[in-house]
């Protein structure tokens, strides 16, 4: 038995209704990836794959479900919610997600979540938002930490990017999947970022650009420079 | 009467002979400014101010002094010293520092000040080196973050550098003096980083630079991507 191939297996994109997920989902479905947008709601999760399937054409796979259904159905998991919900979404989808999953988890811990400002950082206990989701996850669930310095609004719109996506992960093979899926978005190159544990500096990242994109007024994204071509996908 | 011009306004490297002191000399000494070296030694602050003057020219103007001395010659100063040596020398230079003098602080707090890794960043109680920093000056100097992101390595080479540089600062003139003075460097931009509480996100991306460079073997940076161009210098 080979693995399917890619476009066959579904990527779930948890909380896939607000920006962040349907960016990444238009951009997915575009590259041929098989894509199943979860939501609280069902039948909004439905109108949202239905918005991307018409945007993309009859080629796209998206398709929408309440987020246990979504879970269940996919190896892949992209989680793109607010930090406020996301432990309690974890530990709310936990018996829904399957063994030998990938979590990929794109949250910012910013003080927005607690009625302070999206430019400044949480503290968060154990390091960052990425650890505190592989606390959360079944044994044997894979957690990744990606996505969090990508601009949502040029996302969802129809040019190339123009950033980097660093990926940290504990798992080797599943920040090279990681890795492999930001290198579909056009635009967009991938670093290995080392160990989950980074994630707490990628986070805070986030908010130094939203910061910037208040002062600046823009959609503020990094590239890094310096490293040899091959360090990137 | 009027400001002298930009050349005839010393900058006091404090730290000087270190690697990042000696690239930054080297850089804005090509660039016209005048340079004084700040050295514990006076003697090692006067072999490296010769080393960088040769290499510039007979137009460098480069000399050395004891850091105290250096500061009393200066209105501004370039702080670049191990995060283990931040507080202690500037307890030391406090009587010597002018009033209304510029701070420029690119320290940043690493683990390996305490024999940890300088991929992992240490938790500094007033939230960064230059707020640190900030508490340890005489009143009314300004204390601008900045000069973290830039490869050492590269300073002290010929070529142009490929990366920006975020300024952190409460005082925006001092912000703006520090940006021209980086928009100096062939090939870097400085950007507006707002205020000097920022520090913390900016130093902290030292640390994940490092980690790069040890993963991929370069001399990482970054570029801010997406802002609109009058937001560089």
């Amino acid at each position: 038995m080979t693995d399917p191939p890619a476009e066959k297996r579904p990527i779930a994109i948890l909380g896939g209704t607000g920006p962040a997920g349907t960016g990444l989902a238009l951009r997915w479905a575009r590259a041929g990836e098989t894509i199943i947008i979860g939501s609280r709601d069902a039948s909004r999760a439905q109108r949202t794959a239905a918005a991307i399937q018409a945007r993309v054409g009859s080629s796209a796979n998206v398709s929408g479900m309440e987020n246990s259904a979504a879970c269940a159905a996919a190896d892949i998991l992209m989680l793109t919610v607010p930090f406020e919900g996301q432990a309690e979404l974890l530990k709310q989808l936990k018996p829904a997600i399957r063994p030998g999953s990938v979590l990929i988890d794109a949250t910012v811990p910013l003080a927005s979540s607690v009625g302070g400002r999206a430019s400044r950082p949480l503290g968060v206990w154990q390091g960052s938002a990425a650890q505190q989701a592989a606390e959360l996850v079944p044994k044997g669930v894979s957690v990744v930490a990606a996505f969090h310095n990508i601009s949502a609004e040029l996302l969802n719109g129809d040019d190339p990017l123009d950033c980097d996506v660093i990926v940290c992960s504990d798992d080797a093979a599943a920040s090279q999947l990681t890795r492999e899926l930001a290198a579909k978005i056009p635009g967009v190159r991938a670093i290995d970022g080392g160990k989950l544990e980074n994630a707490r500096i990628v986070e805070q990242i986030t908010a130094l650009l939203i910061g910037l994109n208040i002062r600046h007024k823009g959609h503020a994204g990094i590239r890094i420079t310096g490293l040899p071509p091959t360090s990137y996908r």
